[in-house]
């Protein structure tokens, strides 16, 4: 686990888009960062406070997190600088770059001088067992999509978020990069050895409290040429009791497959429960997640309507409505 | 690729069945093997020349593959000698060992003094690519399975060599370690890291004449609760055009999982269709490869005309009764 709270560093980021890790650690962590580090140029804000790398150290963050995507693909002079004076100062530091942390000379020497861990959180940092498929106690939600980055993860979040606001017992486990930041521990799933997917679930989702939920944060899609074995595997080792279909209404074809049309959501339900099945009987799918963001605040509602009559399912965009009508569907288990 | 061709290391195998990869490529491609080299007390035989290393050379032979389970999980003194002696005359080195010829000093650094190229095959060698879903030219065929180890491999290969046998074009695709060190080529699927598991079985079955079969040799299970992540990776980068069902009619649970039933052969090839058809509309079940090795001889031919009834498939032990009705299924393609 990655120690909490952090310092969020968001470097020269040309633009706020750049600095989304960042962002979605205060939109659903606010409580895990003291704090943002800007450079000069950044074009990022958070809206939380500035603060120098001594102004962390005096809140009490222990870890400064590389929120934000880097330019030209590679750790550059400045960052260096900022990085190694935080590593002397006592600071972890944590990163899901493309370029790994570890593979910095510089930043090795001052991790290793100063008893600091450099987290490069893309890169699985346990050797997870073989999957062996037994039953675990407690119970376990899965959002999965039509496609690829249609909303998964947000919709894990919120509905964690929900069931905490209803004193409810939830834990949103990451299977990616952001949402392993955004909660200091996870599994990066799209980096684990094939042998070990589904083990590397299950060793995410162990036996809990028999009124417990886990979210687990879904990737890629059944659907999806390029990633669907990953979608299997979090399936399989995952033996979700509920599933949430997750879906974006504007897409025009599989994302980065031009050539391949979405499924309809029938046949994402239909696909979603006959895999559930088979490890887990009684699965069930309990609504649709719709990532409106290109629906108009005119249109969106009825869209949902229409889904929602043609389904049988409560139909939300938890983004604009909130995960509520979700988190009604599990009460209810 | 593995330089062929091959002196066969059995070392001091205790028994036959711990020499079954060495098996496999004096059965498979004895054209691969000038000889076998045993050790004092080797307790199997393969029934090819027994030669020495230097032999070996004269015989032609270019790679010492280990083609042998060791004892005790590790590279013995008495193995490690032998080893470093081929280096110093001028072998490759192969294995498919879970521990790896690069981890033992003796032999990195007689391979690089000698320039020597140690393969262990259960590593990928290659940084592969992301699944890209496009179509490719040629046809390539997939067996699939009710259960992992039913006979996925060997009704691969003995489609290939039926095809050979009546001149058509096709190639055996290996995606596990004994395959590899069979044929000298392959991708190590279940070592692939899941992001590109799928491109890696692109990769692995290119462009080909319009005529011409892949056989790619399929692993797992869609219904193996450990392994359906590697499984649907195959059919989704495998883009298979046909499809052969696996089974072994005896198993009593999924391998490994006491839990789990077995699924039918109806619920496979539903399934399979589902998937396969993600990527290739036309994908066709072609025939059903039963191992029946568990079946007296009175009884396993009633027991594949009950299954071809019900099915309306083809349905062939290909050990016992040969791939030809397979291949003759997609000679009609």
């Amino acid at each position: 686990m990655i120690q909490t709270p952090y310092l969020l560093f968001l470097g020269d980021a040309p633009d706020q888009l750049a600095a989304k890790v960042a962002q979605g650690i205060t939109d659903w962590r606010p409580e895990n960062a003291v704090g943002q580090f800007r450079m000069e140029g950044c074009g990022a804000d958070l809206g939380i406070v500035d603060m120098t790398l001594e102004e962390g150290i005096a809140a009490g963050a222990k870890t400064l997190v590389v929120g934000v995507a880097n330019r030209g693909g590679y750790i550059s002079a400045a960052w260096k600088e900022v990085l190694v004076r935080a590593l002397n100062m006592g600071y972890d530091i944590a990163s899901g770059l493309h370029n790994l942390l570890r593979d910095e000379k510089e930043l090795m020497a001052a991790a290793r001088v100063n008893g600091r861990t450099l987290f490069d959180v893309r890169i699985p940092s346990v050797a997870y067992p073989i999957a062996n498929g037994k039953k675990r106690t407690g119970k376990r939600c899965l959002a999965l999509g039509t496609d690829c980055s249609v909303g998964k993860m947000y919709t894990g979040l919120a509905m964690d978020a929900e069931m905490q606001k209803r004193g409810m017992k939830s834990t949103f486990r990451p299977t990616g990069q952001t949402g392993i930041l955004i909660t200091g521990g996870g599994v990066p799933l799209d980096a684990v050895i094939a042998d070990f997917m589904a083990g590397a679930v299950e060793y995410l989702t162990p036996d809990n409290d028999p009124d417990h939920w886990d979210h687990i944060e879904g990737q890629g899609s059944l659907f999806h040429a390029s990633y669907s074995g990953v979608t299997m595997a979090l399936i399989h080792g995952g033996q979700p009791d509920a599933i949430v279909l997750a879906h974006e209404p504007t897409r025009t074809h599989m994302r980065g497959l031009p050539d391949y049309e979405l499924p309809t959501l029938e046949a994402l339900r239909d696909l979603s429960l006959t895999m559930g099945r088979i490890v887990n009987p009684n699965v069930k799918i309990v609504g649709v997640s719709v990532n409106t963001q290109h629906l108009s605040a005119d249109t969106f509602e009825d869209h949902l309507r229409e889904i929602e009559d043609r389904m049988g399912l409560p139909t939300v965009d938890p983004f604009r409505q909130g995960a509520g009508r979700l988190v009604d569907a599990l009460a209810d288990f």
